[in-house]
């Protein structure tokens, strides 16, 4: 089913020559027709890029209007040439959008300690500008301009009645994949066409984002560019969300961050396997989440599900040294519906009918309870295979 | 050079069939001639195995006799009757030489969840009793039969004079290297004839495993069975060393230490690089230590090094993600004393020439500098290979 643009949104993707490929987009503008409520989280990364420390200068807003986007190039480590550049991408953006310099963001990925090819970058701009439209084709291009090593574009759309006015919320994200000889980046946009208070978007965000994107990793290296941006324009009409429609909203929001959240381990390097962890049973978010990262991160728990071995005392091990207290008499563990692993206590199981259902599944579903509390947590992430090390350690000078 | 038995102490290793191969020991019995001083330091999983229940019961002591190491079974996961397995092994194997049942340790690696083979145990214990010597070929036995995965056996020595006291300080290890379809586990054992107290060998031992040991990492997957043990049998003569003569004792033993505790990296599973970090300029070891556990267990710095690819980006940006504050424009880094990142800044520098650099030597050393304090840290790694993938991922049902 195709995923239809939010009202008063319009995009394009076009061949910015930043990327060597003229088959591949790598530049990407994202317009909408009147001021819209923006909200952006950043990668905690100490050493974070320049689009992060301008867009972070930037959010929340009720004035943005555009979104330029690049890969290619991550204007990572280019120090204060870095930020004017930056500063310059969203100023010939917005120009070519009618819009104010400040009302513009800047998503950039690709290759880090490079200067941004502003030539490149300018006639990519006017390039795209000229293309904006609202169609499926124009989302689709949009959203291919922003991948690096991504098999596959990621995009997710929900249309919901709230107050009887259609919302339309649609996002498009890319992956932790690597790029050229350098690094991943998480870069994930949703738009709606309902109103919001810049704030409230904030809000939304900011809760969004940790029960989806940071849940989620594909090796556990946070990357210098990691951003999420929400834009709400309004264009479905009425006052600002609140109450009960707020909720209603909320919802929505959470389903497309988590199919896009899902979309990137599931598209990870030499990923074959999705593995979605489900945690109950603990003390306290915070908690689960120092263990969902640890199993998730386990290079023994990854390459474990790759070999289609119902390993679980990776798992279980690998959730003892998380650095979280718990009983260890008090663990159970599932994989795929197998019970593996009863209150701290190895049961005897099928090997080979556990084994064949990770083989046979792209999913694996690994359910690990505990007997602290009522926390419970979902987290997503790949398995490890030769072909993960083989694209990151193949390295052409 | 021959590594030499410290005086008092005598040992072998036999084939117990707790392996299939006949040809690989699995069994080493340890014993000194009087009561030693014992330390020891264990894992910090929840998840823990039997002989590091009943070890750490036992340590520090004035009167240990025995040590009985088996590999093929890490007696974990086991719940009561693993701990009376535990228990029987260290009386079986003090009674075979003549001490009391408390007076001996137990050390187990391998496969975790299944019960000991106590038959086969008891047998090869019975088999080390009667084979007990200190020469060469007798130390060699006894360190490979604690082996599991490792390529190599794993032995350090050194001879200091002490007071007028000639003294010898002898250590075995065992590397963090799969075991069957299971876990992970590091395993060493160093013996002295120096004379000490236990709180003094305790003291030695506590200090020179956070510098050492837990200064390594080979995929950050912490075992449940992960043990450190020292004996100090005195039989070099005269008492308890103190004060400058303590000094020099502890000098030489953290060498031994971090001749071991590299030989563990060095010999990883798949590796073809030992990656020496060096930082310095941190506020704090604690800070220090969480920045080197980052780069150090980070997948794409670890394929970085495989593929002979220079990537600055990677490490700075692990160390970026640490979670210690630092001031990004104040990060120095060299890759085997070339200059790539200066300040904050990526340098000019000749990109084949570090290339080959890495990939022409076994050795890659990463220095980070940082602007914070004058803290200075020692860490060791691997890299990470298409084949630690394929060895971790291999399942046979």
């Amino acid at each position: 089913m195709a995923i239809r643009v939010p009202k008063g949104f319009s995009m394009a993707g076009v061949h910015a020559r930043v990327k060597r490929d003229p088959q591949k987009p790598d530049l990407s503008l994202v317009m909408s027709d009147r001021p819209a409520a923006a909200a952006g989280v950043y990668t905690r990364n100490l050493v974070f890029a320049a689009p992060v420390a301008l867009d972070s200068s930037r959010t929340p807003s009720d004035r943005i209007r555009v979104v330029v986007i690049n890969s290619g190039n991550a204007n990572a480590c280019t120090g204060e040439r870095g930020l004017r550049d930056a500063k310059e991408m969203a100023r010939l953006a917005a120009v070519a959008c009618g819009a104010e310099g400040h009302q513009a963001l800047v998503l950039s990925t690709g290759i880090i300690g490079e200067f941004m090819p502003m030539d490149k970058i300018e006639q990519g701009i006017c390039a795209a500008a000229v293309k904006l439209g609202s169609s499926e084709a124009c989302l689709l291009s949009a959203a291919r301009g922003m991948l690096t090593t991504d098999t596959v574009h990621k995009l997710a759309g929900r249309t919901v009645e709230i107050g009887g006015r259609e919302i339309q919320i649609t996002g498009m994200a890319k992956g932790a994949a690597m790029m050229g000889p350098n690094m991943a980046t998480m870069l994930a946009l949703v738009m709606t066409d309902a109103p919001l208070d810049p704030e409230s978007a904030q809000a939304a965000l900011s809760r969004a984002t940790e029960n989806t994107f940071n849940c989620m990793s594909v090796d556990g290296h946070m990357s210098t560019n990691d951003t999420v941006l929400l834009l709400a324009n309004g264009a479905a009409g009425g006052d600002p969300l609140e109450g009960a429609d707020y909720d209603a909203f909320y919802r929505a929001f959470e389903e497309v961050c988590v199919d896009l959240a899902k979309s990137i381990p599931a598209d990870g390097e030499g990923a074959t396997h999705l593995v979605q962890l489900d945690l109950s049973g603990c003390a306290s978010r915070e908690a689960a989440l120092q263990i969902a990262r640890t199993v998730a991160n386990s290079a023994l728990v990854k390459t474990a599900i790759a070999g289609a071995d119902p390993n679980w005392g990776r798992i279980v091990s690998a959730a003892g040294y998380a650095g979280v207290p718990f009983d260890p008499t008090k663990v159970t563990l599932h994989v795929n519906g197998f019970l593996l692993y009863e209150n701290g206590t190895p049961m005897p199981f099928d090997g080979k009918a556990v084994s064949q259902s990770i083989r046979e599944n792209r999913d694996t579903h690994v359910e690990l309870q505990f007997g602290e509390g009522d926390v419970r947590l979902r987290f997503w992430t790949t398995d490890l295979t030769a072909e993960y090390v083989r694209l990151n350690a193949d390295y052409h000078t």
